[in-house]
């Protein structure tokens, strides 16, 4: 039986613990197919780890099973859980790394399920502590991609951890965003995505003092070192310097207020 | 349909932009398998990218499809494209990428075709104006691996954009050819090959002011710190200097001649 | 026909060497699924490749073909070896990385069977003197994975290179053993395991002056920059510093004595 397995961890790549995830499953799946969505989240970030799973679910086929071991709490009493949200299906610690990807099911009317993986037949024979990545959580997605139900894994619940991530709010002029995410190269992620202007122009993007006139399509259009803003390739609205960064530009934090103006 | 992909990109390991390439590659073809041939291609370094392909191609079964995105022209009028070079596939921006693996098929009698990526049925729906390594080419590459043919993709053109490599030149005594790319470790790859040598032995390689008396097989024999030249594993002269660097050592850069004589 | 391909080295993934290793066993096996165990072993460690493949193998599935090239002496005279092991097979150079697979499968009473790959038809056509791991190992592992026998690949031997691992021995008291890896991190890695301790407690730790009361489960239960030790998930003993690096608090080597009490 053929499968789509994705992996997702803050492991790096420094060490052997990637590679064993792809045994463990394909003991269980021959048949399942695996690729590395990212292993480089910031250690214990979950909150990135729901941000890149909602920017890259959708390119996925139908039935993809994605593995996200971003777990500051192994070893502690936190639960493990596998959800079936819109047409796919993920396996991970119960921290809220699945927000994103289940209001968006949610908003589109698909399903939601959870269950807790509390059934230790569909664990490797021998848990380890400190590596439940290996011995819970790729041991669920190879029972998952060889063909056994969500509902078989474990006991179903309905009260996953949810991230607390700001929404966006209407005001007279626009919309008040904040920054929900800051990544490597110093770009600030707002939660405001081109869907939401429905076809409106920005006018202006203000954060704390600065201003911001209008958008950019692509980085190329303005010279290195300058402030800009745009929809990045997930259509949210990021700021930006061009070869730069915005974070370290203006001292911005994650949850720093924005405030889009439409014209 | 089983297939082969690869993927070639500067986009580094530490984003998630590597990891959905191959959702949008299983979405369209789901018998596609993948490998990652390198992320690490200097940024914008289209040649590195060229050399790459010429290097790891021919290990490669016939009817593989490459993805190579090393993009600095993303969201500009430059065009995408797919060829046929040889029995093996190519999809990606027409910057010269194609250049090195375009020549040994023509030298070769083999198949050179181009299309110009310019039916949208084959991008995704939505395409980024920074994105193209996702909403163009791995869409484009899904389509081959499913079975595609090439000249649906596009439009016939025989203009694609060839990258300025030089050509070695035969001199009364032996070879004049030149420094085409320094690795990071400082290796210096000469545009002469095993082949063009035809059996005959090396003498000396000269390059600025500093002669080598013959040629090593392996690093292993001389010192480290001593300079050496010799073939690499792809057949290609090579500069170096044991567990150091060659172009540091020589202050050496592309474009400089080398002069090689017979003996 | 199916198969599973694991590739460990000390390449790194800067180059494009290791991706040119999926090409080639793709030519010679279109059905294997290839999966990377580790390309961050430190450069020319063969023991910490033995421990890897150590750790990794019992999770992949009978049968699983794994290409380790940490190879410090390529282009030299050492033998190119491929070997089964209990269910699975081991292709690479002969310099002891089979030490501990092999150690477990003599003490499981499984098959041990090695043979000198010199047979040259089961290579690339032309074998470059530094890059075995393409042109003799990858395309082994591809014989194997494509259907062909162990014994059909060389001449049997029965003198492979072993690596000098400490064993340890059992005390008055209970067990000393030894220091046999210091990961990145400065974990140290100690030749004693959860298994032999048949279920008896550890009361104390001794390493050089410095003596540790108890085990840990998970890093968890102490605060950052206290001094633990514990079963890792391999269940091998581990002596660590939390968030920080044994190696360096205590100034250990491999090889150091390690002394255990039960209690």
């Amino acid at each position: 039986m053929k499968s789509f397995v994705t992996l997702t961890t803050d492991f790096g790549q420094s060490d052997y613990d990637v590679g064993v995830l792809s045994g463990v499953i394909w003991q269980i799946a021959p048949g399942a197919e695996i690729a590395d969505l990212t292993h480089e989240i910031q250690r214990h970030n979950v909150l990135e780890a729901a941000l890149v799973l909602e920017r890259c679910t959708p390119y996925f086929p139908e039935g993809t099973i994605h593995v996200v071991v971003v777990d500051p709490g192994v070893g502690t009493q936190r639960r493990a859980i596998a959800a079936r949200l819109g047409g796919q299906r993920f396996v991970g610690p119960d921290n809220g790394f699945i927000t994103l990807v289940r209001q968006r099911a949610l908003t589109e009317n698909q399903p939601v399920e959870f269950v807790h993986l509390n059934r230790p037949r569909y664990w490797l024979p021998n848990v380890s502590h400190i590596f439940h990545g290996r011995d819970v959580f790729a041991a669920a997605a190879g029972h998952l991609a060889a063909g056994v139900p969500l509902a078989e894994l474990g006991d179903p619940i309905d009260d996953p951890i949810l991230l607390d991530i700001p929404t966006p709010e209407r005001t007279a002029q626009g919309w008040r965003g904040a920054v929900v995410h800051i990544d490597a190269f110093g770009n600030l992620s707002i939660n405001l995505s081109l869907r939401q202007m429905q076809g409106a122009l920005i006018r202006t993007v203000r954060i704390g003092e600065t201003q911001i006139d209008g958008l950019v399509r692509t980085f190329g259009e303005k010279e290195p070192g300058e402030l800009v803003a745009l929809f990045d390739s997930s259509g949210k609205l990021c700021i930006s310097v061009v070869n730069g960064s915005a974070a370290a530009r203006l001292g911005s934090q994650t949850g720093d207020a924005v405030e889009v103006t439409l014209g």
